[in-house]
């Protein structure tokens, strides 16, 4: 039998998250190397990969060269299949241990950096019971969804300029919040929350006034990343009438250091839940493959699980079709993301104010303590992975974050 | 008697909206060189920067290298001050004439561009009656000002990847709209608006964590120019709840070519209007020079002028100190803009919404047609200007937009 799997000279576990199935990018640099460069990452290794393309396929070297993802996300895609084949190639190659393994960097001696520049950043709202769940506890007595949550993926623009690495501190930001009694006051929010999100890197461009079609998804996204979309939600009940949240989530956005690409997504290609609104054409995807993706999260509070959960209704293609059908160009690195995903039960809400039912039922963690919402000094862990081929498992690795005290 | 005017060599006259008093900075290119560069505008003439500083203050010549205005905004406040002082100077001198002569361009002659690289884009809505007029007509029944509108000023983030320079044509937007029979359909608006507006442009850059206080604002803001927040009223009305407006703005914005540097609004300075809700300390400008500005905008469509008003409720150092009250970091070059500006009565209102009252009442232009919203090949005009010391008048420009049919 021959199985599709890393080379043994990489020592990669055939179950590894991060196996020849993944491939991920990430930008890295190293105590010895302090330069940040795009690498790959295979096991628990990281792969130098501007070099090594340099050695054994040089015509793609402008592609992967520089200190971000940047050039990589607008080479488009016929690039990006040949660096992956290529780098699937090499990694699967028995012989090439020599050649590659002065390339290799252990994960454990990187340094992370953001992977992108990121130009805009949108964020969706496309897991329903994710906004049932909020409109039941923000605008109770009415119906949870609003009336056009079926027809289109609503979304807005956050703010792309506090989009940090993961394992940035959050410093937790201040606002005016509206008390029960009424009184407005300024200070630290005390409502600090999480959004545990699917982001969708975007590496072709588009032209102003033209639709993206839903078919085109795989031309103009390069991948996927976690998203932790921090939120303090009595700085948003207060101030998100009429235009939207905007200080609630403006402080910090989380992304994962690693970036995976469609192509390694392809086996967690799933139909997307069963709508029941029909949709209007530009979004209708009943007669293309489907993108519903079989992601599954899963949020860790100060190392403790506390949530594991899939379920977006509305695709990464639908909400790439919806952004674009006014005509909205798109850059490369631009990224929009999924919305706080939740599932159908308590214990598969991707935010802590859906856990704790807006602060009514505490959470119990696995350490005895409680929380409605963060504390000073605590750290959420967001990681996620997808089903592979032959059951093998598609990482998308871990976002991550501490919440310190405002600065003094 | 001296007057501060500029040297007769420039054959400026002396109440010119571009006179000595304002110095905006741009971006233009000439058919003969068509790199683009920085030009400050004088009368009818644009001064070709960088190769006068390399002239006459080397010393500050990184500051007005290159292709768009980043650097200069970047320098931060005393480079501005050098800047502008040193072409105050060179401007008024009577004998720098042949020296400088050749560094003129004739604007007629030259292609203004976007000035700079929009980072982050914040779209405010500080005006009363704006925000009144608008109430009254998306949430009939309802009080107009929402409860939160006088404690702080409302925003959200915009997309800054499709906003366009002056003059770049408009296509028309496509997007879901809710009939009056209540039902969703897909298609070009039919109820496109702008929105005349005054932006913010940031050049220093803040911390991520930390809140710039009212009383920086001139360390951080660079300077002004003009808005204009096309919108879609349909797509807008439909998709806006829960999460703000989205596909209704991010089509386009347009921005006018010149940024006038904050020193020349000085003699504008007013008291913003007086306040009837307490502000809490971080938007508290009772105890500080106000930073009120007495600009006066006009909206011409297809050359007719439809509405000319004033009147913002709050300051540009409020907008500031809010959109970093919570910790989000400033980038150079993020743009942060008004809201529509309107001011009492009726033929005050800066959107076809106002003017029209929804479309219930159409605007009758000087030629006789009517309008509710704008048609395609309709273009729209905005232009402002602020009292200037010794009665002259600082010119803030044009931002200039025609709007074209979806591309076939």
């Amino acid at each position: 039998m021959t199985t599709f799997s890393a080379a043994p000279w990489l020592d990669v576990p055939a179950d590894h998250p991060f196996g020849i199935a993944t491939l991920p990018y990430g930008v890295f640099s190293t105590a010895a190397d302090p330069v940040a460069r795009v690498g790959v990452a295979i096991g628990e290794m990281i792969l130098d990969l501007a070099p090594a393309v340099r050695l054994l396929a040089p015509q793609l070297a402008p592609a992967v060269t520089g200190p971000s993802l940047d050039t990589l996300l607008a080479a488009g895609p016929q690039a990006w299949s040949q660096v992956r084949a290529s780098v699937s190639t090499w990694l699967t190659d028995t012989s090439l241990g020599e050649q590659l393994g002065g390339y290799l960097v252990p994960m454990r001696d990187a340094v992370m950096h953001l992977p992108f520049t990121v130009a805009d950043y949108v964020d969706f709202y496309a897991s329903e019971q994710h906004a049932t769940n909020l409109g039941r506890m923000f605008r109770p007595g009415q119906d949870p969804l609003t009336p056009n949550w079926k027809h289109l993926p609503i979304g807005y623009h956050g703010r792309a300029g506090t989009i940090v690495a993961s394992g940035t501190d959050i410093v937790r930001p201040c606002g005016q919040r509206r008390g029960t009694d009424g009184q407005i006051t300024f200070g630290p929010s005390r409502r600090l929350d999480i959004e545990a999100e699917v982001g969708f890197v975007v590496g072709t461009p588009s032209r102003l006034g033209r639709e993206v079609e839903l078919t085109r998804f795989e031309e103009h996204v390069f991948g996927v990343c976690l998203v932790n979309d921090w939120s303090a939600r009595d700085i948003q009940a207060w101030e998100y009438v009429p235009l939207g949240p905007f200080l609630g989530k403006s402080f910090a956005t989380s992304v994962s250091p690693w970036v995976v690409p469609l192509a390694a997504l392809d086996p967690a290609r799933v139909a997307p839940p069963a709508r029941t609104v029909p949709l209007l054409p530009y979004l209708d995807d009943s007669q293309t493959p489907p993108w519903g993706l079989d992601i599954r999260l899963e949020v860790r509070l100060n190392g403790h699980v506390v949530s594991t959960f899939d379920g977006m209704y509305w695709t990464g293609a639908q909400m790439l079709a919806h952004l674009t059908a006014n005509g909205a160009s798109l850059r490369t690195g631009d990224l929009y993301a999924s919305g706080t995903i939740s599932g159908e039960r308590p214990d598969q809400r991707g935010s802590l104010i859906e856990l704790s039912w807006g602060g009514a039922e505490p959470l119990r963690l696995a350490d005895g303590t409680t929380r409605s919402f963060l504390e000073d000094g605590d750290e959420v862990v967001i990681s996620a992975g997808a089903p592979g081929a032959d059951g093998a498992v598609i990482g998308l690795g871990e976002v991550r974050g501490r919440v310190v005290a405002r600065l003094p």
